[in-house]
């Protein structure tokens, strides 16, 4: 088995940033692509344009942005692997990488396997239906585009993020309708009053979404009331979740500290785990900002620190 | 006077990416990009080839990428103002803005002024001489551009930022060679030794680099030994100054707490600084990762911040 200085395990902007960094450094770095779980490079990959990563004025796809990434790690020396990793063994020194196929000894690892958007599967909302087309899983990510002006949106969930996608969405709908499965909101009092007394947001309570249909767009969201029984179809120009994320640690079979809503711990402002030589990086380990910039951003910060750690044992060369 | 949301100070990749993100979220962000005291851009404008911004597998100049970052925060609507700030006053509220010939009234700011990386007033090292062309105060940024490969490079200095500039440059160098005006570092112990037993680098004590000279590109340095008052004149393929950083914090008059070296003080792992509604990002606020990546990733962070900020004194429309 192969030893090697530095492997990352995740391929969204935080992983590839993270190679592009360690393989200038000479690191000559390993990266697992993933596979098996879904597509490699991350979320981005299921968003169509990205207009808020800064660099492209001319907004960018998520796959193609992603293409760019990677061709920018593989140019400076990262290999890259398409599996899955199937465990981690920290214990051992150096730590143990299975993949799939391919396995390695590494001195150290930054993890940056994200988290997968929670979605309800709802008729008329999947893959080969209207996904990214009209339904979404990130209002921050893509509210802002023209599909979604002045249009009635919905938005599914009851906690604080449904109530911040739900206001950062009134500044482009026509009216936001939330709907919740249950007669309160379990999000913050504060954001739960905010969105109340929004004019142009009316919840609908005791509610699901029963279907979502559309011709090449979402066009119309059929509404379940749970207390009556009642469905009605309602014009729709987006739909959108916000039913929160699942951090990608199943992995790691409780090896790294976790917080209490289930991301990797940090210390703060560092992306070092409690394990000294594990680094964590990107949606993983963030639960608060979540976007492209930011995980890019916390991949270089991984890099930077593996750097430093393998240099203080004496393995940067 | 105009009452403004939101004002950004300071226009590197952080105050960009700040405005993007506010702008998209309809702030309206007003952005004081600077003029008196050097090139709007921040430290990106004085710098060749960018290889590690994740996204431009072909590499893209400073100032071109610069360009890009503005083209997308004005198109998003943010008001870019070439001027400098002369001062704030954070003691009332809504914040004065006072620019060289525009001021506002801020209910909230974001502050990216970055950090100048200090030069030495050496013959030869000039804007209008070799500066850049051999040149350079980052080698994290600029060592591993083809120019420095298998070269004698010199680095001048003596603390912790030089220890690792020098190891960073063995990966590349011929040899590097350290000139310290000293006869010992003021480095941490365990930088110092790492660099003291290292094969490739050679420590020039108790002197200063008297010039530098080269047709297009630096070709030679000459060393002043403090003691002798020996002058040599050396084959060099480039020279690194890592003197240090100074944080543009001039203008806050010390309304914000800093870190003892001179930063900005943050809440680690975010961007708020001690006065609700006043965040930092970027070199401004960090003495330890200092790329264009992080610093954009923070300057997302504010943007995010300075939104639930507005929002939670319901000024958020």
């Amino acid at each position: 088995m192969k030893r090697k200085k530095l492997v990352i395990i995740g391929s969204g902007p935080a992983g590839y940033t993270a190679a592009i960094y360690a393989a200038r450094a000479c690191l000559e770095p390993v990266l697992f692509e993933g596979f098996y779980s879904g597509l490699p490079g991350g979320q981005l990959m299921s968003t169509t344009d990205v207009e808020n990563y800064p660099g492209f004025p001319e907004a960018v796809t998520g796959p193609e942005m992603m293409k760019m990434f990677k061709k920018q790690a593989l140019k400076f020396g990262t290999h890259c692997l398409l599996e899955d990793v199937k465990l981690v063994d920290l214990k051992q020194r150096p730590f143990l990488v299975e993949g799939m196929k391919t396995s390695f000894h590494a001195d150290s690892i930054i993890i940056s396997t994200g988290a997968t958007a929670k979605r309800l599967d709802i008729p008329g909302t999947h893959d080969d239906e209207l996904w990214q087309k009209g339904v979404s899983a990130c209002a921050v990510c893509d509210g802002a585009l023209p599909i979604f002006r002045d249009k009635d949106l919905y938005v599914v969930g009851g906690g604080d993020s449904a109530m911040e996608e739900a206001l950062f969405l009134t500044k482009y709908a026509k009216k936001v309708h939330i709907v919740h499965r249950r007669g309160e909101f379990r999000a913050s009092k504060i954001m739960a009053e905010r969105v109340l007394k929004h004019h142009k947001i009316e919840v609908l309570w005791d509610s699901t979404v029963d279907s979502v249909s559309g011709k090449d767009y979402v066009e119309h969201v059929t509404i379940l009331n749970l207390k009556t029984e009642a469905k009605t179809k309602r014009h729709a120009g987006g739909l959108f979740f916000a039913v929160g994320h699942v951090p990608n640690v199943q992995f790691l079979n409780g090896q790294l500290p976790l917080t209490p809503n289930g991301y990797l711990m940090v210390k703060p402002g560092t992306t070092e785990t409690e394990i000294p030589g594990v680094f964590a990086a990107g949606d993983v380990q963030d639960f608060v900002y979540r976007q492209a910039i930011t995980a890019a951003g916390t991949g270089c910060m991984a890099a930077l620190e593996a750097e430093r750690y393998l240099a203080s044992i004496g393995l940067d060369e």
